[in-house]
C-alpha cells in the first residue's frame, strides 16, 4: 500500500511531500495511522547527509504516536483503535546476547534496524521513518503509551530524547541522595533533568548559557552551573555522582570528569562531528572515574520508561509544527532555537 | 637519626650515595630495616625530573619489603623481626570519605602523602623513598608479609606493581568464565598477568612485540595478541569483558575499547606525558563502553593483595641489583630492558 510522507531526494535538497510504500500487515504486524512524529536531530544529519550514509529517498522520524488501525493473526497484546509509539528500531536479529538480553539497540547480529534509513528486511530497499501518515511495525518493536490522548504530541519525543536519556540514568542507578550533572539544555537534556528529579537525583545543569538558567529550575534542576565560568567549574570539582553529556558538538570533557567524585561516571550519548579534545588520563586515575557512552534504550525499557514517564506525568516540552514547517524547523533546529523539541502534527500532512 | 641513602641532587645529576633523616620512632610508628626496594618507572620520572615537580635531593622507591626493628608504645599489630612492606603511601588526611572507605590513595583531604617526594608531616620538608636502609613509617601504613623469607625481593614489586594491577581487576570484578586483556607486558603488565589468571580469567596479552609471546604464556595468559597486527585486532572486535591497559605511552585506545564486549570497560593505570589520541566517543556509545582510570589501592586491599598473591604462590619476575647499579638500571629500563622488574638487594648500600 502507498502512504503519503515528506522526505527528500538529496542531500542538498529540501525535505517535500512524497509518495512511500508500505507493506501488507504480516501475522505479527501492527499498522498504525502516525498523529505525531517528534523531529530528533538525527533526522537533520540523516536528511542532510551529515553522516555519509543516508539513502535517498530520506524520511525520517522516529519519535512515534499513533493509533492502531489493524494487527496480524497472531498479536495478541495490541488491538484497533489502541495509541502506540514506535522509536528507534523496528527489527533486530533477534537472537544474539544482545537481543536475548532485551537490549536489541547493541545487536550484534544483523545490528538493529533503524526506524528510517535501515534495510527493509520485508520490501527489500531501505526503512521510511515517521513523517509520514502510516506505519506497519512488527509487534515487538510497538509500544503501549498510555498517556492522556490530550497529551500525546508531548509523549512523541519520549520514544528518542526520553529513552536516550532515561536508559543511562537508570543502568547506573541514578536515585534519591545522588547529584547528578545534565550537560546541554536541549531535546535530551531537558528530558534528562525531568527524568533524573523524577528518579529522586539532585539535578544541576551545565549551560553555556544563562538565560537559559530560569527554564533549567523550572524543569526540576535545584541548581545551574554556566559551563563558561572557570571558576563555577572549579567550585564544581568532586560534587558528582553522575554526569549525563547530552552535547554532541566537540567538547573539552575535563571539566565535567573533574566535576565526578570518586567512582563516578559521565555518560556522552552525542556522537561529534569532530572528536573531543583528548580527555586527560590524570582525571580518570586519580579519582577512579569512568568515561563511558550509551546508546538509546531497548525494547522492554523502552516500555518501562514510558510507564515511568506515565506514572510521573512526564512529557516533552514541545512546539507543534504543520508538516511542511519542517525545512524551516530544521534551520531553526540547528541554531538550538527551540523549546525543547519540535513535533509535527501528522494531520497537517494531507 | 641519619641513614645512609641513595639519590640524585639535581634532574640532570645520577643517583650517588647520600645520607639522609629519619624521624625518631613514634608511639604509632614502626621502624623498619630496608631489605629490598622494588625499581618502579615512577622512580624514574621523578628522579630525573620528567613530571615537573621533583623535591630534590630525591631519595625514590615505593616498593619496600624489610623487617622491624622497632616498634612504638602503641603498636600492637607489628613486631620487632616481623617482615613487612610498605608501598606509595606513608600517610593520609585520615577523615574524608576515601580515607574512611579505605581508597587512602584517592585522599580528598589533604591528598596522600607519597613514600617519596611527598611533604613530610614529622620532619618537614619531603618524604624519602626506599633507597635507603632504613625507614619509619605510621603503622597504618605498613603492611603485613606472610610470603616465605626467601622470596622477598621478589615480594617487593607487589607493593606498587601488585596492587596498582590487582585493585582494578578485583574492583571491576574480574573472574572465572571472563575474557580480559592486559596491554602491555612490563612490570605492570607482567603483574596483570598472573593476578587475572589467579583470579581465574581467561587472559589475552596484547603486545607490539611477537619476542614477548612465549613469555606471556608462561607468565599465565591463555592467548597473546600482537597488537600491530590490524587483522588481528579486528578479530579481537567485541571479546573481552575487561581490559588493564598498563601502557603510559600515547596509544591509539580505538581497538582496545572495540576489542570490547557490550558494557565492558578499560581502564588505564598509566598517565602518558603526551596525550593519547582522542577516543572514537561511537565506541562507547554504540556497546555502552567505559573507559577509566585507576590508581594503585587503599591499605587494606594492598594488604588483600598481598595475602592473595600470598595464598597463590604469586610474586614478581625479577632482576635483583646491586644499589650502585641503579643509574644503569634506569638506563634499561627507560628502553625496557628488563623481565619484569629490578630489585634492589639493599645489603648491598654499605
Amino acid at each position: 500500500m502507498h502512504t503519503h510522507a515528506y522526505g527528500n531526494h538529496a542531500a542538498d535538497r529540501p525535505l517535500e511531500a512524497l509518495t512511500i510504500e508500505r507493506r501488507e500487515v504480516g501475522p505479527t504486524d501492527v499498522a498504525i495511522d502516525i498523529l505525531f512524529c517528534g523531529v530528533c536531530h538525527s533526522d537533520l544529519h540523516t536528511a542532510l547527509g551529515e553522516w555519509g550514509r543516508t539513502k535517498y529517498p530520506c524520511v525520517p522520524g522516529h519519535e512515534i504516536v499513533g493509533r492502531v488501525t489493524a494487527v496480524g493473526g497472531e498479536v495478541e497484546q495490541f488491538h484497533e483503535g489502541d495509541i502506540v509509539g514506535v522509536g528507534c528500531m523496528v527489527d533486530s536479529c533477534g537472537v544474539c546476547p544482545s537481543c536475548r538480553e532485551s537490549e536489541e539497540q547493541y545487536c550484534t547480529g544483523t545490528g538493529f534496524v533503524g526506524t528510517y534509513n535501515g534495510d527493509d528486511r520485508h520490501l527489500g530497499g531501505h526503512t521510511f521513518g515517521g513523517y509520514s501518515k502510516h506505519v506497519v511495525v512488527d509487534q515487538a518493536f510497538v509500544l503501549r503509551i498510555r498517556h492522556d490522548e490530550k497529551n500525546l504530541a508531548a509523549v512523541a519525543p519520549l520514544l528518542c530524547a526520553g529513552i536516550t536519556t532515561y536508559s543511562p540514568l537508570r543502568h547506573w542507578k541514578v536515585g534519591p541522595g545522588q547529584d547528578v550533572g545534565i550537560v546541554g539544555l536541549g531535546g535530551l537534556g531537558h528530558m534528562g533533568v525531568k527524568i533524573a528529579a523524577a528518579m529522586g537525583a539532585r539535578v544541576t545543569v551545565f549551560t553555556p548559557s544563562p538565560d537559559k538558567r530560569e527554564d533549567a529550575l523550572k524543569l526540576g534542576a535545584n541548581d545551574v552551573i554556566i559551563s563558561r565560568d572557570a571558576e563555577a567549574m572549579k567550585a564544581a570539582e568532586g560534587k558528582f555522582d553522575f554526569i549525563l553529556n547530552t552535547v554532541a558538538a566537540p567538547l573539552d570533557l575535563d571539566p565535567y570528569l573533574r566535576a565526578l567524585k570518586r567512582d563516578g561516571t559521565m555518560v556522552l550519548v552525542g556522537v561529534p562531528a569532530d572528536p573531543h579534545k583528548s580527555p586527560d588520563v590524570g582525571n580518570l586515575i586519580f579519582r577512579r572515574r569512568s568515561l563511558a557512552g550509551s546508546l538509546i534504550g531497548g525494547v522492554k525499557e523502552t516500555q518501562e520508561m514510558l510507564d515511568f514517564c506515565h506514572e510521573h506525568g512526564l512529557t516533552a516540552d514541545i512546539e507543534i509544527i504543520r508538516m511542511d514547517e519542517i525545512n524551516t524547523a530544521y534551520d531553526r533546529m540547528a541554531k538550538s532555537d527551540v523549546k525543547y523539541r519540535f513535533v509535527i502534527d501528522m494531520a497537517s500532512l494531507a
